[in-house]
């Protein structure tokens, strides 16, 4: 950590005791207090209050909080004996908890500030509150929280405060939030009828409703043809298998828990599972006819639906699910081919982040295995250092910029990760292109070389794009739900001033689709300015206009989101220009 | 059954005891004999002989049937007592049995034929073996064959003959088992690289190899499309849900059997199953916001993944699998809205039948609920009668010639499904349209009258094309795996002549490639004839041969597949030519 960073989280913990002594002076004494720690973007304070604290508190807390920073009170450590300790706590049974735990002997510090309020504490504090005095700091809310985070104990108030050394960095990061909280996904997609969960079918499982159904049409397809040009294979494999193609793989040893299991070894003649992957599946593909050194590269893809028994914890909108769509690929080739066919995977990631406008947000890294953990590997150390130095010299020699994820590799092989960061700033990987041989050993695959001789082929695992389902909650975040024209649900909005524009408008929106376009008709009997400003909540590109005048000259009153009115324009104009912004996947 | 057909049943058993007989003169009196029934191509009889009954056997099998044909040789029937009858058939431990199973009382029958052969029969005979002269018959095959069907007991062998009262329904027969054999999607579908099926993965879980994945997602953006210009509206929803929904559909009651579940009720929190049908998913989009009269009709489609947990001896190559893809759709409407929009879902699925070519193999069947087997069932006795009324009102008004299937419906509502028979015969579902009040019921949906009253929608559940896997096969049936060229996974082969040749054919693939042409070339050092042949096993629609006077006319020398030597093209015309066939859908 910083200095800097050093000091903010000393600063933010001596604030989170000046918080638990301004509730406890404004709810009184009966008021209990748990724990009180630095975080992130600021500090909290768990309390088991009589009165519930709530918004309207807000304000009264930060004041009571302003007056105790300017009384210039004193932080003071002491060190007492766990006996004392639990004396001088006997009305604090939270703390009396926490004593308790630790060992017998232990020297306990306390810290007071001021003569009134006494914490058990680590610390380090600043010594006097007069040094808090430039600290930024906004309550941001109260929320529920167990003690100890069981569900078995009592439900405490946790109240979290924002704090920053800086007032600029404060208000950057509220900035962001707020910003985010337009942004985020799980909130945007649900308000622009994109997607929805529901109770009875489950967690992780979103259902994508018709516009966002058809923007992950729109990006199979641009997917799928792309892959198609660079000369990749399309396959349609089963989404499950018997226990017996997860015991060759490795999976059912070191991937079971995360897999849907379908019957019972015990009791069931064939157990069948959800695959998690589809290497093995696509290998049969390859297997399915003995193969020669001509035949390779091959390329096989697959728009491959696939299943993982995440916990309940971890499943958030579409960025975590139970059930995904991925162009999922295996490129079987020789050694010398391995660089080449590397680059041309890689080089195919970045096309299509470049187009969908998510390049810039992306980082690389270079995910190894942890030689320490060896048991959730396949393949011994050195296949595991052949591999490993491989996929360094080829990112070396792309001069890829990677960080290094020590344990973050697959259990068969070395990854290189594309890394992106949603809203909140928490990351994940969208695209992942990996190195892998042990596969290759476990399922026999071969080729007959030059010689005659069998080899094994080097196996590229790798996706084009993120899961559609992740990819398409980044497009939401990254667009604010405004997306670029080619992606719209919607494109175009013809807008109708009164009913007698409306044959005009019903034949324009034919026309608009006989070219392909997305068009909706907003036909209802409302004034025009609340039909613009709907279409713009909406975020459709483009509002058509129609009333006298375009009737008349067979034209279009023109708005674009973002820009506003851009004219009257003849109706071919105007297919011409946006078709041109289609087939061109402009950004904006 | 029409006389001539009683009549063809009673020569062919007759003939099976012409077999019988004809086996035991020629395999010895230790042979000892089984059931031997008439069936729909001829007949059989089960032999438990010392030694194998052989191909090599069958002439002098049908030799020694002709020979006791020209015996004219009496059928003579008798009546006997059960104690007699155990006593005739002493050496006959298979007829001991069944005669040991018939009511202590009963009056048994029993055919002479001659005087040296004596069968248990019901009968009915011809008189005399003379007047089987005229009969056609072949030995088809032997096979083992359980007795009474029972892995427990013995494996008999099992002799089957074709039969046929006129010489020409017998050569027509075999004629069309021929022609099956050659068409079988279960063998030429793997011939020509459009599918596998690999035992660690399982039964019904096929992999669709690069030539079938193509012709699937050709299919699958055709009717896509199409749907989406007939206003239906994209949907992805889930692959599994929890049991609650399956509750409340009344899947987990009625079609539990047929699901795949995931966890085991007693032990687990949450158990999950795959959906066997589309209809409760996407009835949630439904859900998802309230809906008044003027949002109907709703028309949601979806690519379709569904699970369905079929028994072992039930799976059929593409035809009949555990998991499949299918474009389903539930529209939802009022009542006055139904028989058009019934119409609309059958005019959409008879345009893509004709598309396909499939039409003119399709019949149609009304099924509908079996009174008597009410448990199937959900609703009222009231509620089937007036679904099934509307529904014949429906499809007597638009004329459609149906069988009706009683027993055929499903659980929640009756079905106009379209029926189709594969290379063999066997008849199965290939589309179906439908008509349900039953899960709206269940799921509380309802819309907004314009009297302001909430009413429940009418739901049609339809499929546009048949689940994708079984219209493949019964594609590779229909054209004998020779693709209608928009279809045609490789489109255009190339042959060059000789190596000089081979840049002119590079560019040529690439400029073809560049207007979406599916293109393969035959580069190998082979006589140009072997290439032409082979291409044309591959039933690659065009052969693209190029020598030195196409390289300096820029030309190619066109050879359509059936047709033959279409002589020189320009590279210009050739691709327009190809372009309109694609683009028109052609059939040929």
């Amino acid at each position: 950590m910083s200095e800097v960073n050093e000091k903010q989280m000393m600063y933010r913990h001596s604030m989170s005791h000046v918080l638990a002594k301004a509730v406890k002076e404004l709810f009184g004494n009966s008021t209990k207090l748990a724990i009180g720690p630095a975080i992130d973007n600021g500090f909290y304070y768990d309390f088991d209050t009589e009165k519930s604290i709530t918004n309207d508190d807000f304000s009264a807390i930060e004041s009571k909080m302003k007056e105790i920073i300017e009384r210039n009170e004193d932080f003071v450590r002491k060190e007492i004996s766990r006996k004392d300790a639990l004396e001088m706590f006997k009305d604090e049974p939270y703390k009396v908890e926490l004593i308790s735990e630790l060992p017998e002997n232990e020297t306990i510090s306390i810290y007071y500030l001021g003569e009134d309020f006494v914490d058990l504490c680590r610390g380090p504090h600043v010594e006097n509150t007069k040094y808090l005095r430039g600290f930024a700091y906004k309550i941001n809310r109260v929320s529920g929280a167990y003690w100890k985070g069981s569900e078995k104990n009592k439900m405490l108030q946790r109240v979290y405060v924002y704090g920053f050394l800086d007032k600029s960095d404060l208000k950057k990061y509220i900035n962001m939030i707020e910003e985010a909280i337009k942004r985020d996904h799980n909130k945007l997609g649900r308000e622009l009828g994109i997607f929805t969960t529901v109770d009875t079918i489950g967690q992780g499982l979103p259902i994508l409703l018709p516009k966002g159904a058809r923007i992950i049409q729109l990006l199979q397809r641009f997917v799928e043809d792309e892959e198609q040009r660079r000369g990749w294979l399309l396959t349609k494999t089963p989404f499950m298998a018997k226990s017996d193609l997860y015991k060759i793989s490795g999976h059912w040893d070191h991937y079971k828990d995360g897999m849907f299991v379908l019957g019972d070894e015990e009791k069931d003649k064939e157990v069948f599972a959800l695959r998690p992957m589809t290497c093995p599946f696509q290998y049969q593909a390859y297997l399915n006819e003995s193969r020669s050194y001509k035949d390779l590269p091959l390329r096989y893809n697959e728009t491959s639906t696939l299943f993982r028994n995440e916990s309940s914890g971890e499943m958030h909108g579409l960025i975590r699910v139970r059930q995904f769509t991925i162009s999922e690929g295996h490129l079987m080739c020789t050694p010398d081919q391995l660089e080449e066919e590397f680059k041309g995977c890689l080089e195919l990631a970045i096309y299509m982040l470049k187009t969908l406008g998510l390049y810039e947000d992306a980082s690389y890294r270079f995910s190894q295995w942890d030689p320490n953990n060896r048991e959730k590997y396949i393949g011994t150390e050195e296949q595991w250092n052949e591999a490993q130095g491989i996929m360094g010299r080829i990112l070396d020699n792309l001069e890829i910029p990677y960080n290094i994820g020590i344990g973050e590799a697959a259990f068969y092989g070395p990854k290189l990760d594309i890394q992106i960061k949603n809203v909140w700033g928490k990351e994940d990987t969208l695209i992942t292109i990996q190195i892998d041989q042990l596969l290759a050993e476990q399922f026999g695959m071969e080729y007959t070389d030059k010689d005659g001789s069998k080899k094994r082929p080097y196996i590229i695992h790798r996706t084009s794009i993120g899961c559609y389902e992740r990819t398409l909650a980044y497009l939401i975040e990254k667009f604010a739900g405004a997306f670029p024209t080619w992606l719209a649900p919607t494109q175009v909005k013809i807008l109708n001033i009164a009913d007698a524009h409306l044959d005009y408008a019903i034949e324009l929106k034919k026309k608009l689709e006989s070219s392909g376009i997305r068009v909706e008709l907003d036909d209802r009997n409302e004034k025009i300015g609340k039909k613009i400003r709907d279409a713009q909540l909406e975020k459709v590109p483009y509002s058509l206009i129609v009333g006298d005048n375009e009737v008349s000259s067979n034209s279009v009153a023109v708005r674009k989101r973002f820009v506003g009115d851009q004219g009257v324009k003849s109706v071919d104009d105007f297919l011409r220009d946006i078709l041109v912004e289609i087939n061109s996947k402009a950004l904006n």
